[in-house]
């Protein structure tokens, strides 16, 4: 048996979508929340992830939960299949509870957290009385964390589901060699550098190596330069390694937009090497 | 005689303009507003209208206030006229309150909802000290907004206004003929949906009735399909009429961009037909 | 001796940064806010300053942070040389206190407020765990500033600093000659209005004395027209002079965007004149 549990003061509900800021929808979604729980923090991650694609929400959104107070709430919609059966889900993993569509959204969190609870929000009562069929980050999403927000246990919001049915990206994790690893650009930003799928962590000698570069198969680029800051002393033009915020390792062109210049893409090799080859 | 009524905790404050959000236009309003009733919740609606575009401002607004909670006290400044001699007006209609130059951006409110009380802004009292003429929203407009959020009654700002004579916009309703609605688009979202100005309401058959489609005489278009959902199965090039979460009629594209893909435009007649007709 | 000083409830914490909105950075830097203040109001000012402009981020807060509640703190973070051996600073000045790094962002607030206190933000113990050398608006400048929001003195974050040393932008003030006023453009707002360096106290008759005008000597553009108001009767394409909410002179086309059509550009010379000069 579930019972209510308050939560202390002033909850936190961070958003996550590609509904853009120009429409009114995300000023909605807030405006339902706050009529539920009228004490919740609304925070923006992004309402500007391209429209529909899941996969860079999923690594916006691995980058930015741990660095959010336990119990936030993360409303995440980003959702091709609204309106149709795709699942609508709220998922408590590790110290914080996620609301969306069951699409892969979440891929990186049941990677990095345990799913202690997993339901389908199948319980009308914690719906908008009308639901749309396009619009359920209002109809369904919004409502239902504003009600956990305000303490709802997850029980109540719909049937339990099992966290290994739960729906997943498949995440290419980079390949190990002997003298090379192989990843790929997983996300781009606004000032155009490129962040791969390769964690500092896998090349702890980054900075200490001289031997190792990079290589980005598809234009023939040759990355040679490491800074341990984008201030450190390199020319203009020139590519860098760095070791991005994420934790991972990006590619960038000091005041000048990497994205751009490497005419690179979404999705890209990038490989890691450990010696010099002899034909470069 | 008024009275100082204190409104319970945290106050909501929603602001829709069309300043944009490079310029700290925005910031300071709400810098303003927390200096005047420090525990006022700030939710943007949005800031990317169109410059001065008062009629997309006046839609928007009309497809959100309701999901509000009551007392919200709604910011909207889209005006052309700031400076001259145009009436700066707070409105009670139904259970919210409304800010704003009187240019018609409550047009769909006075339409929908009984207006209790207006009023014209002119006691000085509740503005910033010094107005500027071109900077209506932080020198009149916020703090008038967080005056009547930390429950000042609207009479203490100003002279009493017959809602009669308030700015309205010229909105043409749909018109309903025997075999046909004629309407027009009404607002393009940030996918390129078009979203007309015919409620689902006046076409209560529209997933049920295959001799249902929609022309666009402009450019000759004719939409056949109907989608209950973008999800549902259909060719990804192929436009569709859905049941906008606004509650109105739009037109979408899979995957695709209606409003490029069909070179539509703002208020270009859509015309809903119930049987087909011979020469298509 | 300093010791914990409480501040009343819900302190403000208003955002400056060139991050813009696409990358969940803001987020971040706010879910690392309220895990530290759970109480803070977080207010964006803008994020879309152009990347590393820093001259541009120092104008846009010395037109904002007046309009923000005593005991503000401004987080600020338009910072080219992150990770290098630039100095991260919070200062006390005025009524106000200012956090980011020690780059000139705060150079208007030094030439306009008194420097209370300032301190390097040296201390660890309230960074967080790991400092990234690409992200300290996460790292350093979100702690700092929600430490210092929730009643941490300054002196116990870090070494205590000069004031006279802190770095300041070379910003040129207006020249006034016998005839005419020199300066430059200062910023370019989303409507394309030109904003001067040049404040309207300096040019007290403005909107008296016929004879001012101005002149862009790089284009060669004349303008006669002064108005007090957009509104105002005036030819749509006739650029006019006005007085711009920052309280300095402007130069805007009425339904237009000054910008582009007088192909105007940051930086370039504005000359005020008050006598009609014989060749023109």
């Amino acid at each position: 048996m579930s019972s209510f549990v308050p939560i202390p003061s002033r909850p936190v509900i961070a958003l996550l979508t590609d509904f853009g800021l120009n429409d009114g929808y995300i000023g909605v979604m807030k405006g339902v929340i706050l009529t539920i729980c009228s004490d919740a923090h609304c925070i923006d991650i992004t309402h500007d992830i391209a429209p529909q694609n899941v996969a860079a929400a999923a690594w916006i959104l691995a980058t930015a939960y741990r660095y959010f107070p336990t119990d936030t709430v993360f409303t995440c919609v980003v959702d091709p299949g609204v309106g149709s059966k795709r699942g609508a889900i709220a998922v408590h993993a590790g110290s914080w509870r996620f609301v969306g569509p069951d699409n892969g959204l979440f891929s990186y969190i049941y990677k990095e957290q345990t799913v202690q609870q997993a339901v389908a929000l199948t319980n009308a009562a914690y719906h908008l009385p009308n639901v749309s069929s396009t619009f359920h980050g209002r109809d369904i999403f919004a409502p239902a964390s504003a009600h956990i927000a305000r303490g709802v246990p997850l029980d109540k919001l719909g049937a339990p589901l099992d966290p290994a049915i739960l729906q997943r990206l498949d995440i290419a994790s980079p390949v190990r060699n002997n003298d090379s690893i192989e990843g790929h650009i997983a996300h781009i930003d606004r000032f155009g550098n490129l962040i791969t799928n390769i964690p500092l962590t896998l090349v702890p000698d980054l900075f200490s190596n001289p031997q190792i570069h990079a290589v980005l198969p598809a234009k023939g680029t040759v990355i040679t330069h490491v800074r341990r800051f984008f201030g450190e002393q390199t020319q203009n033009d020139t590519p860098f390694l760095y070791s991005d915020s994420s934790g991972y390792i990006g590619i960038a062109i000091r005041n000048g937009d990497a994205a751009r210049v490497l005419r690179a893409f979404y999705g890209e090799p990038v490989i890691i090497t450990f010696v010099t080859s002899n034909d470069r």
